[in-house]
Formats: C-alpha cells, sequence, structure tokens
C-alpha cells in the first residue's frame, strides 16, 4: 500500500466554525464536497478531538468559509494549528453572523455556506457531519479558490518547477540548508523566506532572530531540525 | 442564497468503479475525501440512479482511479455521460483488478485507492459511502492530477484570462458563434476547436461534419443550441 496516492486526491481550504452557547470557535479543514443539489446538502469531516466538533455537535450548524489562494501562511496558522481551548481564534479576525448564527470569516474569504447537521455517520477518529444549506454567498470574486495542493506547494515554500512563479534558486542559497518544524511539518526554506511577514529570499535560518516562531503553528525557532 | 458559492469549493475529478458478479461499471465523480488515516478510510458520494451505486450495494466495494490533468475530454465522457446499462465502459479501457476485485482504471490514471464499504450514509438523491482502503498505489508521478476546476476551466475551452494558456481569440474568431450541448452542458467554442480529436481552432461549428458529436456526451450535433 503506497499511501502517497492519497496525496492525489484533490481538495480545497476552508475554515470551518460553528458556536456553542455564546462562544465561537473555527478550524482549517480540507475536506468538504456537497452531496445534495435538491434540498442543497454539504458533508464535512471533522476530528472528534477538535473544539469545533465539541460545537457542531451541540449547536448543529456550522458554516464553510472558503479561503482565497492568497490568504497569509499566518491566518492558516491560526486557524489549523492553534486550538480555541487556548485562543479566541476570532479575536482580531472579521466576521459576521448569517443566517444560522455561526462566524462567517471574512478576512481572505471568498465565499461562504451555512448550514444546520441534518445527518451525521461516526468514522471512528472522525465524523461526517451532513449539513442543509440554509445560506450561501460570494464574498470575492475576483480571487481563486486556494486549494490544498497550492497551500502545500506553494505556500509552504515548495514552488513545482512546472509553476509560472518558480525561480531557480541562486547556486548560493542552495547551499544553505532548509529547517523544517518538528510539530507542524513546515519547512524553511532561505531560498524563499517567509515574504508574507517580511522575512525576505536569502534569509539564511541561523540569521533569524531567537524570538522568530513558526508561521503557520507558532512553535520556537527552537523546535525546528536541519533537514537531512 | 446565491448558489455559485458552492463551485468554489474544490474538487478532483476521478472514475469511481465497482462491480456485481462479474460485471464492472465505472463512473466520473468529484466527490472524494480520505476520512481517517488509522485505519486508511474514504468517502466517496455517489447518485443512487447510478448503475456503480447498485454495484457497490452489491459487492460494498468501490475503487478510485484518480485521473491526470492530460486526460482526453472523450475518456470523461464516456465515463461521466454513457450508461453502464447500454455499453460496457471497460470495452478498449486498459484496467487490472486489484485486491479487492473491482477494475482499476489504467488508461489516463496517475493512482488509484480500493476501498471495502465499512459504512454508509443516505443523503436523499445520493449515499455517503465510506470505505476501508485495502491497497492504493500510484501510477504515474510525473503527471498532475486532474482537478474539476481544471476540467470546467480548460478542458471545455473556456480558458481563463489568468491562465498562462489563454489566447486572444482573433478578431475573425471572436464573430463566430459558440454552441452548446442542450444533453450535458458542454460548449463548443470555435476559437479552441477540440484539439483533443483533431477539431482544429478556428473551425466554425457549421464546418463540422454532420456526423460530429459531442466529445462529452456524444449527443448528435443536431442537439447543439446556439449560444445567445
Amino acid at each position: 500500500m503506497d499511501k502517497a496516492a492519497f496525496h492525489k486526491l484533490s481538495y480545497g481550504l476552508y475554515v470551518v466554525s460553528s458556536r456553542k452557547n455564546d462562544k465561537f470557535n473555527g478550524q482549517i479543514a480540507n475536506t468538504s464536497f456537497q452531496v445534495t443539489s435538491e434540498p442543497p446538502t454539504i458533508a464535512i469531516s471533522i476530528n472528534k478531538q477538535n473544539l469545533t466538533h465539541e460545537y457542531i455537535e451541540a449547536s448543529r450548524k456550522f458554516a464553510v468559509s472558503i479561503i482565497s489562494k492568497s490568504t497569509p501562511m499566518q491566518f492558516i496558522g491560526k486557524f489549523g494549528f492553534k486550538c480555541g481551548r487556548d485562543i479566541n481564534k476570532f479575536e482580531n479576525v472579521n466576521f459576521k453572523l448569517g443566517e444560522v448564527g455561526v462566524p462567517i470569516v471574512l478576512d481572505n474569504a471568498i465565499a461562504f455556506i451555512e448550514a444546520e447537521v441534518i445527518n451525521q455517520m461516526d468514522c471512528g477518529s472522525h465524523t461526517i457531519f451532513v449539513g442543509q444549506v440554509k445560506d450561501c454567498g460570494v464574498l470575492n470574486d475576483a480571487e481563486e479558490p486556494m486549494t490544498y495542493a497550492y497551500y502545500h506547494e506553494v505556500k509552504r515554500g515548495k514552488t513545482p518547477k512546472t509553476s509560472p512563479t518558480y525561480q531557480e534558486a541562486p547556486e548560493k542559497d542552495k547551499r544553505k540548508a532548509r529547517y523544517i518544524c518538528s510539530v507542524c511539518g513546515y519547512t524553511y526554506d532561505p531560498g524563499t523566506g517567509v515574504p508574507d511577514s517580511g522575512i525576505n529570499a536569502g534569509t539564511r535560518f541561523e540569521d533569524l532572530p531567537s524570538e522568530w516562531s513558526c508561521p503557520i503553528c507558532s512553535a520556537d525557532k527552537a523546535k525546528f531540525e536541519k533537514e537531512q
């Protein structure tokens, strides 16, 4: 069994959000598809350990905010690698409460779908929730949706050679080591830097300030290991 | 409710196949995601009216063949718009029987996932099947997976202006009318032609031979209507 096959499935990237009483939470998910058109229903798959799972179980409502290709890594890191038990993820994030009363992300979102749970299936570590769509809309038609492939290949600094944005790294950069976050797997590539947060291409890992942290999961610089 | 929001969800494009006794069938689907990693499971959503649904119900087994970006429209049309009750879709298609005994498509496929159904959920017009993966593998690592967005925007002849492959149509072509298949919605664009089947860009719809048929669903030329 060559599990690399799983990486050939194509996905988008979404913020799935819900509420429990007056508390909100949201998380990054790549697993969502429309199930039926009459009535419109949508499926999501959520890990049972996640706070968003607890909130969906409680309120039976969720929203899927579809984020744009230009979404900064920090935003994905906040919703994807932080836990809502530790922080209020919606602090400093623009959102609105829609038809069903759960937060719809407005920052970096190009569309939203709100639903009420009508069915669910226990799948071990995850639950598939099917929701009947109560409202949906386009927020920004000028930007393309973020895909999981794009996030992995471009946003993490690994640009495929076939991509129009690929640039051959200068010889000097090639000798600089890449470092991998032991928490979330993010690769710091000195040939790319982290333009989103002002780290220019060409900055060696060793030259990053000691208070620098992973742009995805905020792990300390010390959590990074040199790529073998 | 602006249903255009649904089109912002990202999907791949797959041949989902199954068997019933000694008969095989397969269909195009865009709805599949991995659900859990331990054990590896995968979800698919299938319309109850489809023959593949009947076969999965009967054998409790299915395979997902992930097709490449370069898959010709005719191949997608055969699996997507023909019915297995009328034709044997696997005639003249290279396939293998894998671990669970259902056909894995080899033509145009870059990877496959085989599974046995362990759970299912009735969703009205569709059923979501969850299968435990019994085998999976990569068939062609050099090609990218077809995405639903790519299929719609490029394969149907509508190339977005932001695409590197976009070419401004010559003035002469712009005056040529586009024709839409009333069966499957395929748009014949004379500015693009159907390079897959030797119809060069610049060929007017009126100049296509009378025996020409829709490259997606094989509907007769007479089923096409001029775009308004």
